[in-house]
């Protein structure tokens, strides 16, 4: 199978965690693609009409996207190791999944918009995306010790890949001060071979 | 429980027509709620850190979001009737709502860009917004034969949702005029009592 991909995607890193995680990076090739808001990807629109990676291309030539569909597709081939099949586990994981995939979310588009010239740059939106990005780190620095309790799923891989991301993007934020024991549990979840094989290349 | 909503969000509607769908209208109180890209809303902040709608509020106070979480769970509480548990059916299901759902993104920041003061909108990100639509567009007139064929689940709910969503806010687009079969699909899905009950209105 090929994976569409870039090393400074966070969407994609989640899902290369995930092989990693899963045991299966060799059965995976990652496959460089450039993507950008302002600059369409001719090859990726013909695979994903949204231009966006990762995108996974099955042995058959079938699509699967996005990031969260990919995950889903190769956890239920090993056993539903990263994602509960049900209850209220489940829920746990898909809804801190869905908050640190938003914050991925939030954090890409106030680069975009940041990145813009300066005339361009709405102040009201860059404002509303810091206190989101507060509120979600005040979220995550309280739920802590589920992260640390709960078995190393989606959630936790997607927490611990866009804190990443903000070390990489977003360093002047410092997010490590208001939450120290976040950080604390991200220094060990950053050791893991899966997070160790996925590092952030500029 | 308590669904955090408004009557223009795709997002809102994808969900309240999941629910009609599965028969949980009765369950579920619908409460109006303002979000804007540029101004916060501090009571859904502490329900949902991103600020964004729809949330769904359990009977003891969980947070469930975002939208495709919250189908999940309602689906499972029911008996996985829109999205299937396992197989090709499920990979269908997931990577059409992704394109469906990876639209509606499109749009919304489509149309934040086009409100914004002339001076500060982005022509490359709005000549790629529209380049992808067509693409996605495209995508789905293909694939309207599979519609009409496989069972109404979360895949036609978000498509049905998104293209009600062009009608409203992208009407000069005239989207069926590249797309006869899709618009043929979606003149009867409209017609279904969930998407009747879920009407956008201003």
């Amino acid at each position: 199978m090929k994976l569409y991909s870039s090393p400074r995607s966070p969407f994609v890193r989640k899902v290369v965690v995930a092989i990693h995680e899963l045991g299966l990076a060799d059965q995976i090739e990652l496959v460089p693609t450039v993507v950008a808001m302002d600059q369409p990807n001719a090859g990726m629109l013909a695979k994903n009409p949204l231009g966006k990676i990762p995108v996974l291309e099955l042995y058959d030539g079938t699509a699967i996207y996005d990031s969260a569909v990919i995950i889903d597709y190769l956890d239920r081939k090993v056993g539903c190791r990263l994602i509960p099949a049900a209850g209220d586990a489940r829920d746990w994981v898909l809804v801190n999944h869905a908050l640190a995939n938003g914050l991925m979310d939030i954090l890409v588009l106030w680069r975009n918009e940041r990145d813009k010239p300066s005339e361009q740059q709405s102040t009201g939106w860059i404002a509303n995306f810091g206190r989101k990005t507060e509120a979600v780190l005040a979220a995550l620095e309280k739920q802590t010790p589920e992260l640390e309790h709960k078995p190393f799923g989606l959630a936790h891989i997607a927490i611990a890949v866009v804190l990443a991301y903000l070390d990489f993007r977003f360093e002047a934020l410092n997010w490590r001060e208001p939450c120290p024991k976040l950080a604390a549990w991200h220094a060990k979840a950053a050791q893991r071979p899966s997070m160790l094989a996925s590092q952030i290349t500029a």
